[in-house]
């Protein structure tokens, strides 16, 4: 893609530490771009746990449905991931495609096709043509490694209208044993919660049951992809897996109530926001990155509604984009809503500015003052309600004359 | 506005014929706008009854609150309109203001304030001064007529960011008695259903009773203003009266159940769909008006929502200003919408040339003839959901970078 990188991109990548029991490799396949890396293979040690999160429109991809079907064996040994083709909206040819694909995976790591995770991004409704994957898995198979390099190479393989790869790290002290956890993902356009990113993949060599890291994915993906949108479409292929290869020198974390359960999903949310974040900061065209902080509300999820209304609405976001502390569209979103809000109670502000107060312009509001905020690249809009205690932040960001552009001839 | 004028506008302008019982002017009142006119005062004679629907937005603004409190009256004798200022969120100031622009049309007319329907449109949160009508509105009365120049005046007074003037007439015969409905509207931006457009006045000559013309007004809307979107934001000020002045030689129609009922509700939707489909033509940015037709819901409420979600998918929008056949994204909106649907039954076509059916592309499909229907200013979206007899139709235009530039420097 020829589109300049984000102005929101961080100065310097994240370098990620090895983990063991993963080995990555990349390769380049030709499934649809040129002179660019479109595979991604990762190689797991046998007993690794996997959970995952998936999109929630009702005509997922195939390698959704491939991934949802395989959750329930607990295990893991290979994650492939392809850029350029989505191999959704593909009929029958698409399960054949993701059954072909496990198959030579299977055969190249020597596991069962069941635990070869798969998933795909890009055009939507082509045909995968899977054969491309013989000749490059068994060689990915033989060279993958866990260094800092292969780390990045694999967060560019995944990468469709992404400006910039994005990889995230933590290590953690686990009752004395450190445990590490790397993530990377690939976002751009189509992001909506439910889930928020195309394509994302964690992993930790944390030994943790499978169960227990389904329901500490699940809920760290409430608080993190769950609360960033670009355009409010959703894509067929959300995903979110997550893996622990369990070669940390701890006793495994066998249930919810352990302890260091919390400490690691702690640290697995703060992990996943970072992400989330940096997918909202390379949306489609996005010159600003924006947090919307909805407080006062009925309660959390009327707040979240909210949250998100002012997020998606192409008003509020082209104010945004023309620098504009235009709270009149903000009122507007709220009121359209649906949720329970009173006009005469609302406060707004930007960059904590305070614009309006009491269903009116704020009477010591400064022009200025709000637009000086505007002109920064972080922009925070802050909505009181005064209802009650709901409260919600979700993470956009603007919407420019690049989106259109980038969207309008992407597939001619 | 210096944005060009839609390349989907009508040739030419309708000619609306007088309606007896109502007469029009308009003038400058420098209430935002220079060089042009910003006030429209529509005089109707005594006994003329009144009916509105109005915007669903939880925040909605003064003039909304003044027209609701005095929908229960059911009589009418000035409509007040004005744009550059929409009189919305802007506290107990704006009721004052609309208090006192009623007060100042009550008194050009000789009636009482509650018989005074006033619109607002343009800026939200910014303080309307009332006393500018002080200057105009007696003039104003004295001046008011009917004939088409007025119409189309009145039509003109009342845009914002429209780039052209949208009026519509029909006339039908009640048993053996003309009638005559007159309609205006001002759209643009911040359209979506409950209710579509901001502003619509509709006149007739037809002698009905308030609570009929309210139950054939809200049927009407149904079908026609709220199947439009332009970006899915809903305005605060969404207002929509009918007027009916009773000077047809008719029996007044006193019930829903005369037959003359369900002949002059057919005429009222007919000439709002009218109107309806220009304002999608005249959508901020608009390059193509956007038809899209959803059936084989399991109802027609799922219909409308999966039409919707298409209508106001970013990527959907841009996909058509780009004049793509891109039916992956269609997919994709008919998965967002969370409505019951089997990607596999799916059958999609973008001017009556099918895509895809059964969940994967067409055999068949011609991408040439594909092509072809996308760069016709006219573009049909056709999905089959295969699933039961719920069908909708909704109407929308493309998202184009002139969207992003109008509203990213509207205020500023």
């Amino acid at each position: 893609m020829a589109t300049p990188v984000s102005p929101l991109a961080p100065a310097t990548l994240p370098t990620l530490p090895e983990i063991a029991g993963v080995r990555l490799a990349t390769a380049a396949a030709g499934i649809r771009y040129r002179g660019r890396t479109d595979v991604l293979w990762v190689g797991l040690d046998a007993g690794t746990a996997v959970a995952g999160v998936f999109t929630r429109s009702k005509c997922p991809s195939a390698p959704v449905d491939w991934c949802r079907a395989n959750l329930a064996g607990g295990e893991a040994r290979v994650l492939l991931v392809n850029s350029g083709n989505a191999n959704a909206f593909t009929g029958r040819k698409g399960a054949d495609a993701v059954a072909l694909s496990a198959d030579i995976a299977a055969r190249a790591a020597g596991c069962a096709p069941a635990e070869v995770f798969v998933a795909s991004t890009g055009v939507i409704g082509e045909p995968l043509d899977a054969t491309r994957f013989e000749g490059v898995l068994p060689d990915c198979a033989a060279r993958a490694e866990g260094g800092a390099a292969a780390w990045e190479a694999a967060a560019r393989a995944i990468m469709t209208t992404d400006t910039f790869p994005k990889l995230a790290t933590r290590t953690i002290d686990l009752d004395g044993v450190p445990v590490t956890l790397n993530a990377i993902a690939k976002g751009a356009g189509m992001i909506q919660p439910d889930m928020a990113t195309m394509l994302a993949f964690a992993f930790t060599d944390a030994a943790i049951a499978a169960p227990v890291l389904q329901a500490l994915l699940a809920a760290a993906t409430e608080r993190s992809f769950n609360c960033v949108t670009v355009d409010g479409d959703t894509s067929t292929s959300d995903t979110l897996v997550a893996f622990a290869t369990g070669k940390a020198d701890m006793a495994p974390i066998a249930s919810a109530d352990d302890p260091r359960a919390a400490a690691f999903g702690a640290a697995l949310e703060d992990l996943l926001v970072e992400l989330a974040q940096l997918v909202a900061k390379d949306g489609e065209g996005a010159r600003k990155f924006v947090t919307v902080r909805v407080s006062g509300a009925v309660d959390d999820a009327s707040a979240k509604r909210i949250a998100f209304s002012i997020a998606n609405s192409p008003l509020v976001k082209t104010a945004i984009a023309g620098e504009d502390a235009n709270w009149g569209r903000v009122v507007m979103a709220v009121g359209k809503a649906g949720e329970p809000a009173d006009r005469d109670r609302l406060s707004i502000s930007f960059g904590g500015v305070r614009v309006a107060r009491e269903g009116a312009r704020d009477p010591d509001y400064s022009e200025e003052a709000a637009s000086a905020a505007m002109r920064l690249p972080d922009v925070e809009i802050g909505v009181a309600l005064g209802l009650g205690d709901g409260a919600a932040r979700v993470w956009t960001c603007d919407l420019t004359k690049a989106y259109v552009e980038i969207n309008g001839d992407y597939r001619s």
